[in-house]
């Protein structure tokens, strides 16, 4: 299996890096940093153990022109940068290519799937607390595991495939059976907690600590379950309070969107609340209050 | 009709300034001012004409145990000073007395008569943009009417005579028939201002001018109406538009909930916001939205 890693930031460098350090044929297209990997390589500070790779045993590209064609295409991208997908995947797709959507939000593969009709389209959910904090520079702190899933025409072979390489890289993965669902279970953290960082310019850990945005979260959390139920999700309505209990056991947290924002990068606020709200009212359920969080957003 | 003004802030010194200097019998009770407006007397900057009274002139008070017992009390502290009210107006009640609390929110008036029952009580909406600059200096800027309405016990006659006492000292008065719609009406335009230009740090001409929240702001009003009415009152839903229309036509305005914000006072939060939440809730209404707003203003 080809694999391409398309941005290597914090998940594609982590998620890349430890599949290309345990031997797979990795194929990186970077950006800014592709002139910094050359010579430097890639390095990635890891709970689970440092490593480096060296520039010379890295297969960086700075187009998608200069790759191979690949198998397995793993999206690393931030949504806002999705209008580019079509230009960035075209030239490395085979007639069997597999993408994999590693990003946040809902919708994203319906809308690739669009742009790149009878493609293979998958979506994975990264569980990790990571950061770039230099060119081809990552700092992963916490977590670290993918979930994965078909939107359409992956194989479920194909699936294990990557789960079993990534298992031999050391990364924990497991297959999603509906991507829907893992998605808004992914939203439950992701709608209260990415926004109100950013509009409360505050960490978790201080929204938490306080009684009424305590509250806020909680209440908005159940608002995304109820969506996502409406949309044909089955989580339970417990899954709030785990969430709860596992957000009051991190460490101090910045969202990515709090990171984005601190940065003066522009915040995903299409794929994680406008698409969410649009689809949850298709069918029939009004998300008032994630509405409010959003309308908040955009302001800033 | 003797009339006493407790609290001598942007309302109470607009609003007796104008009684007193029109010749009623005003009684001023001044907090950290006192001493001030004894030697320097009351300024007042209208666009309808400025005008000064003598220290001399002034019936100022620092304690309501120095003060005669008054017919009419206008109320105009802050709604966050409400429990110090049984102690500063039981020295001045008299068992005809009529107390007007010329304040912004919900259930202030019920609050009171559980405090002093078998007290005349009325609520009074300022439409007004004043503020106090300085040490017994009032700076009025536009508008300037008050609608009074009757709570509990309060005569028709003598709203009628505080109306007249009003116009007469030139300023624009009306009774309301219905202070619960009335309270609501204000809240229309209250709620989805003064917490949003704190919690997004912005004027209201900035959050209508932006799409995103000039929407949020409309999507509360109508949150607000419904609400109201579903607690008896009878706003149209074009009272919305209206409140728009207005303030699009205001010079940019920082309501008062922001400048108390910006001056490090505390934020009237209860009557303005969670008080019509739980008697909206009382009723049957969820005002989802609102409490959004609310939850994060209680984080600030």
């Amino acid at each position: 299996m080809r694999y391409a890693i398309i941005g290597v930031g914090a998940l594609g460098g982590y998620f890349g890096g430890k599949l290309a350090r345990n031997g797979a044929d990795v194929h990186f297209l970077f950006h800014n940093d592709f002139d910094y990997v050359v010579k430097n390589g890639l390095t990635v500070d890891s709970i689970n153990g440092n490593f480096h790779i060296n520039g010379s045993q890295l297969n960086a590209y700075s187009s998608p022109l200069d790759m191979p064609k690949c198998d397995i295409i793993l999206v690393c991208l931030k949504t806002t940068s999705n209008s580019k997908l079509k230009s960035l995947l075209s030239p490395i797709l085979k007639s069997d290519s597999t993408v994999i959507l590693v990003q946040n939000g809902l919708g994203m593969e319906e809308d690739l799937s669009i742009e790149l009709p009878g493609t293979y389209i998958g979506g994975a959910m990264a569980f990790i607390c990571s950061s770039k904090i230099g060119p081809g520079h990552i700092s992963h702190a916490d977590y670290g595991e993918l979930t994965i899933g078909n939107h359409i025409g992956v194989e479920q072979s194909t699936l294990e495939q990557i789960c079993s390489d990534l298992k031999a890289a050391g990364v924990a993965s497991r297959i999603s059976d509906d991507l829907n669902d893992s998605r808004w279970r992914k939203l439950v953290w992701n709608i209260p907690y990415n926004g109100t960082t950013v509009i409360m310019n505050a960490g978790t850990d201080q929204l938490m600590s306080k009684p009424s945005t305590r509250e806020m979260i909680t209440d908005l959390m159940h608002e995304v379950i109820d969506a996502g139920n409406a949309t044909g999700a089955h989580i339970p309505d417990t899954f709030a309070q785990n969430m709860l209990d596992n957000t009051d056991k991190m460490i101090p947290y910045k969202p990515s969107m709090k990171l984005d924002y601190d940065f003066g990068r522009p915040l995903e606020i299409e794929y994680i609340y406008s698409n969410p709200i649009k689809i949850a009212a298709n069918h029939g359920f009004d998300m008032t209050k994630t509405r409010v969080i959003e309308q908040q957003l955009r302001f800033i």
